[in-house]
């Protein structure tokens, strides 16, 4: 059921020797899109390969690319115009561009490249909803366990429906932004009252997120085989969540502040067209799916994920730990399946929708997307060269990375950032 | 603690006369803004006067009206970027608008007038993110009442915090939009399984919303003092509800498709200075709150509003019924607690955030604000002239109405919706 065409061949390489190395996350068969400016210079759309980034502003600008004819899509910093163009221009211009980058079929002349290294990236699109699920059944049932005991540990609903919330769109950073530790109220369980100051449990959630190109009308629900066609493209998210203030706020609606501080993506949108050699079915079911639900297409994908963890200044000995290696394959629901459920009762889905995926979770104690999983709650510290971590603290670096391996690597690069203290405002 | 200016003289009359009418929504001490067309015409943007609007593209372009020089803020038929100027900014076109319409210091030469009847009026913000607040106690009480037994109807932190979740954005609709019945999981409580279909229990939710005008940054929080100030303005708002997709969806994070599918709004947003005369204190705390939540000022407002219900095709008697009055000031905690909570964590706020006041109750049985509580979750039916109720049927019409009383009257208008039967899409 996979759709491929001449971008996935694998024997072609490109005249950018550093995208041709073994091993390297942007070989000419992933070309995933991304914004990036240059010292003060404006945002500008590119697209990575090797260890560098082809400028397709300035490509539509010379008319080399011209996705929407006599409208620039790529002048405005952000890839939503070009998102919500219709689908076979996506793959059209990613077409066009493999051509371009292409050993056999191009070459530098006209081509702007600039070097990562020197290049600022910035968040890839305009967040116009962040909505956030719950749908490794790992996670759920280690959360829920914790949380409830063994017995309830998933809730009723759970093998039903991918269960989710709406976040917070106005949060979302690019990896590399700092995280500043949230305040908040937080309750000891034998508290008389509630306090206000910072979090003391800072956490990551390791997530994919998936984007939504193409938008649906409102009282429209949409099919899971149009879902997946509907999504441009996938990101590593961190969803950073303060759990003591987590179970203090989420009853009876849900999370709000706990996720509200920050959300960070990866710079770079792997487009789906570029997973479609890795598809891979969801796991089996427990339960039968009502129709609405139902896949004919293996849409889950076979991404290598992993998190590592740096304490501050360089502690311990000095190197990251990697605390965790998981899959997204393991999730019960596909995001197919997540955006037609949201989509189910007429909600609009627009593009620039970013869809969490929720905390990828394995079956294995080294496969956990969370500390509040990986140390139990706090109960069980982690070693990280020499020092130990229950929670984050200020200054530790934690880092996703993904990539799928198959006859080539599709990499998602990094999804990063560094914590810093809270603001003390004195109340 | 309010503060009045010459905005708020009672003695003001206009030259249009519809707006000295006793009784009218719209005189001069209230000039709320809204985007309207006319035929095929462009949205533009337009305060209301009696049964008029005044044309402000029209005023800006001509240049009697300049509130960003140099900057068209009224041309793109949306009130954000007008709304993401200054406060004083706001306030001053305000108080030249309001000279413009009086009958001793303006006239119509040199204005546009549109007729209400004649105008389509349309959503008046971009909604940047759509958050909803459960600050009623008396609702909070009824609800959990209903679904955890007396004993455990308010939640531990409902004393300490506004409980709130985000909402979804993305189908906020303008008064007059007709609402599609949502489907959705639904379970009955003896049922094996769930099935799908459409929602049997659709319900309104009577609320407020505040939109903010002014953005804060993201880590830093504000204080209640700054949110009040932040606040642009207040509408109407019907946060149409699916209490049988909700009861079974909400664990453990709060509700999804069972308020995604529609929320209605005014649509005239009645500036926060027009309701200065109407500020009141919020009701006795039962607990001390935090020093975050504390508020020198009174920044409730004293808000009158009614829910009409008319049944299909005009049955029963063949009028609306007006099936609650209650009054906004009953909220526990105000628009301006819900707002700096909100941003607490470091959450950034935007202009055109909608933040929902949650369901305004009052501690009779005939000021309940949804048929959820007025029936008693379907146990009491309703009497609409002849035809009884327990939640809405297809074709019936919503009508929400609010307004304030003092020395003269400062109107909401109507946020009204008419259902239309679910979807069926066959599976």
């Amino acid at each position: 059921m996979t759709r491929l065409n001449a971008t996935h061949d694998p024997t072609r390489r490109s005249w950018v020797e550093s995208a041709n190395v073994p091993g390297a996350d942007f070989p000419i068969q992933n070309l995933p899109f991304g914004v990036f400016s240059q010292g003060d210079g404006p945002k500008r759309v590119g697209v990575a390969i090797g260890d560098r980034i082809l400028d397709l502003t300035a490509l539509e600008a010379a008319g080399v690319l011209e996705p929407a004819p006599g409208r620039p899509v790529f002048a405005e910093g952000v890839l939503n115009p070009f998102m919500a163009l219709p689908q076979e221009v996506w793959s059209r211009t990613r077409a066009r561009i493999a051509e371009l980058l292409d050993a056999q079929t191009g070459g530098p002349d006209g081509l702007v490249l600039v070097a990562q290294a020197d290049a600022t990236m910035h968040l890839p699109i305009f967040v116009r909803s962040f909505t956030d699920f719950y749908a490794s059944r790992e996670h759920a049932s280690n959360v829920g366990s914790m949380f409830r005991g063994p017995d309830n540990a998933l809730m009723p609903n759970w093998l039903h429906l991918p269960v989710g919330y709406n976040g917070r769109a106005s949060t979302v950073v690019v990896s590399g932004t700092a995280i500043r530790r949230p305040n908040g109220q937080l309750k000891a369980p034998d508290a008389e009252a509630p306090h206000f100051g910072p979090c003391r449990r800072l956490d990551i959630e390791l997530e994919m997120g998936a984007i939504v190109g193409t938008p649906s009308a409102m009282g429209q629900p949409v099919t899971t085989a149009q879902a997946y066609d509907m999504i441009f493209g996938y990101v590593l998210l961190n969803d950073w969540s303060a759990r003591d203030i987590q179970v203090w706020e989420y009853q009876p609606l849900g999370p709000f502040q706990a996720k509200a501080f920050a959300t960070t993506i990866s710079p770079w949108v792997v487009t789906r067209e570029a997973l479609e050699p890795f598809r891979v079915p969801t796991p089996e079911r427990i339960k039968p799916l009502l129709p609405y639900l139902e896949e004919a297409s293996p849409n889950n994908f076979d991404i290598a994920l992993a998190v590592d963890m740096a304490p501050a200044g360089g502690a311990g000995d000095g190197a990251a730990t990697t605390i965790s290696r998981t899959n997204y394959r393991h999730m019960y629901f596909s995001s197919a399946q997540q955006l037609a459920h949201h989509s189910a009762s007429g909600c609009a889905m627009c593009t620039g929708d970013l869809l969490g995926s929720g905390t990828v979770s394995g079956s294995t104690p080294d496969s956990l997307g969370s500390l509040l999983e990986i140390t139990w709650n706090g109960r069980d510290p982690i070693d990280l060269g020499g020092v130990s971590r229950t929670f984050i603290e200020d200054g530790d670096t934690l880092t996703l990375r993904g990539w799928c391996e198959g006859e080539y690597r599709v990499g998602f690069g990094e999804c990063a950032g560094t914590v810093l203290p809270a603001v003390d405002y004195g109340r």
